[in-house]
């Protein structure tokens, strides 16, 4: 299947511009392929922001995520890349996305990218 | 349906105005129109102020709630709307809203205002 | 994509045929798609049966089951119709399939469907 | 606002209609007026039914039960009525609603029918 | 204070009589004082009933529930009493008081009561 | 220490003997020494019945379980032992206690004994 | 009734006044009277604090609170007068009152009072 | 490693045969090694059982589990092979063990199995 | 009984004295007696620390609490003992102590140490 | 057993190394053995960290642990060992273990470590 791309995500203009809020969007449906078994993974997504001039739209947001069923991507990588589609989109103010991945082989991970960044060390 | 208005809220006097003190207000039984879809929302608004001069009244907080019921609004405005309606009429010291969303599409929202602005970048 | 097959299902001798004991298998990561909107559905499933001679291998039940991921089918229509293959190729002294789907427009469903068919007026 | 009705609900022929095998359909959204105080209730309604020629179409089910919304109903007659119109509409072989109500003055209700009549006493 | 007085309670006709059907009511607001200690007890009684010719009007029922905050009663005494008063006023075709009082001395207790009787033993 | 004696338990006449009716009492605070090893072992009695003519008065049941704090008893010794002890004293209609003692070795268990027996078999 | 009184409230010497140290008290059974409407309300007062020469007696501390039993007052003045009467008998070096109220008309509401008070703008 | 063997097992005589009674046993730590691809499986066994003669002695029980700690063996193995294992050793009235594994692949397993043998058609 | 004493405190060397790190310990099955009533009171301890040159031995530490078992003390006074105790033999570098007391008359206390001292003002 | 080796861990290059991300792994299915009884221990590990150039590999991972499997360690020992063997083979931004173990002797412990040293003092 072809690369996800950022063209689906479609925004509209923030209504409260003039002040800082958070919008935090859930997504438990989230599922893509692991690239060196062929297994689908599955996990959940929180993405949160402060909106400055536009916000996503939560139908294109869904559609935009459904491009990864079919997709090979590490949790790593498709983290940080829906990050960097979010935020070439959006241009928000503050960004931080929390992938929880269901367990394998008796592990589960979770992903955790900011925008813009903060020093962790 | 006409405009929900702030004219409904009441207040009274704050009894302890020599204390900041926080009053928290939970309400899960918040429901507005979607303008696009014509469909019913459901949230839980979670009211948390410093009042200065001027407390709100409850039940005149449960009528002017309740005047979104058959209203048409966007998340992100609805949730804007009613702090500032709240700050207008009881000018409190400090308050925030924190509006939860049922899942739509799989995909659930949560809304988070403030006033004052605290910056969160 | 094409119809699902029981083919893909492989089996083991059941190493315990003397004695009637049960066997759950919960597999929360179900999914296949809504044939009306094509929207992918999500769901949990879980089947509990007593083997007679024959006992489903896991590895095998995974593969089957992801033949949903792309395929159209209503909730009524795919739980009885894995309850179909499962009984087939197992040939089960009793089995029971519970799928528990995630909720779509406020609503969520659970389908669950007998073998053999107990009745339940 | 006129008296809900029946009309909305739109039915599609049980796929299965060879075996006994339950729908649970839960609709935690579910909201009507007190007749008394004009005071707006909640609810959540669990419908669960062994469907014979005919099941109920799910966006439909949505559309009927948004009828309440602004008809008032006290608890007991609101549930006994969902339930005569869903048995006239897909004549099921056996049916269930449990409506959970919030808390009124800090007592909270449930109304549990059944169709056909099982004789509690 | 004066002995708790089942005048208080209030019915209405039961709108669906031609069907058994069961209202549960649960009131995690009770309160009544030890006769011994004069310390006030705490805890949640749960009425199911299937109502007959008469259910019970739920303000009244608070209001009446509401008699025993001052009054001096023992876990046994005052579940038995009210189930007695439920069953003279409604004449139901089968009442169940469940009644979880909250820890005293690092014990709780709960009383049951059902009527028609059913022989536990 | 000397071996807990039931005189300790105290009763008063059931106040409603010509129902059946059950008092559960719930006791998460017991503690008895583990004779092979010597270390306290703790528990969670689950105290139910259904009384005839005696109710015992929770007090003394309190200052009766107090007793077992530094005598030592098996699991299954002390969970019989008090079924007897609190059947003799206020032979009650029916009575079963669940005693569910916390981990030790990594392994928890739960005893359940039942007056008059119940074949399990 | 009369006004509730801080002279039932009995303290102790601190015994280890060298250090600060924090005491948390959760009170859930804690009933007054609404002024307005007179119908009792419920709460779960916690209160925390770190003690400098005194210590309030946890029975006194109930025996202050049932005051409040057949007492009408205000949510935000029963905490804050509650605040008040236990700094003046205990003149901590700091305490905090939670107030969290039970549901009315579907809202419900917690009070948050602090000594010595702290900026929350 | 060698196969587990019941040796291990110890009893001690049933100090109440005179009454069927009830003693369950949570193990949530059992391991084991799955045959096929050599890696550790994981899970939580719960015994239950009325004894007869003899009960089972809590460490011995613990020592005997531990033999599967590097033994190979599937889910239906492992669970009906403790059952007969636990039956040989104690002849009890009733056996009943409940083994649920930790998932794998997305899936997770329980085995039910039951001595004397229980008809579940 | 004779006052509690720390010799039964057993330690060894820390054996990664080159970093800070927390050993957190909860022994949810503390027990001593109210020295007023004389009953016994019931809690959990959670014990932090950062260890210097010696870290407790566990063992050592489940008999030096039983020592509390059969002895009289006031929640403040032994959250403090214990807390002056373990740091008289660990010289930590940091401590904490959290004792969850269950309920008594409605009511249930937590007090929390700390060592070194941290202004809480 | 031979020694646990940190030869076994494998890593790949950090995807996007250019901005601090967290990933959090968590482990329920740890265990080890107690040098001191010879009785097995089970924990959970969560480790969390930043990578700089390289990433741990998750399969890699779980190899390295099951070393533990039967190999004896103390808690503390286990867990900095840990935090020192995956160090030196990701040379991460920062990382942090945090390891719950299950009870013993009705007392559980964790151990939490980090890297670089945070001072807890």
């Amino acid at each position: 299947m072809s690369q996800p791309t950022r063209d689906l995500l479609e925004t509209f203009p923030n209504p409260f511009p003039q002040r800082d809020y958070i919008v935090d969007t859930v997504c438990p449906e989230f599922t893509s392929m692991c690239p060196k078994t062929g297994q689908p993974d599955f996990g959940t997504l929180t993405i949160s922001y402060v909106p400055d001039k536009l916000n996503y739209e939560l139908k294109s947001l869904k559609l935009y995520l459904q491009q990864y069923r079919n997709h090979g991507a590490f949790y790593e990588n498709v983290t940080n890349t829906i990050l960097d589609d979010l935020v070439a989109v959006t241009q928000p103010r503050w960004m931080k996305i929390t992938a929880d991945f269901t367990p394998r082989g008796g592990i589960r991970t979770t992903v955790i990218v900011e925008y813009p960044e903060r020093k962790i060390r």
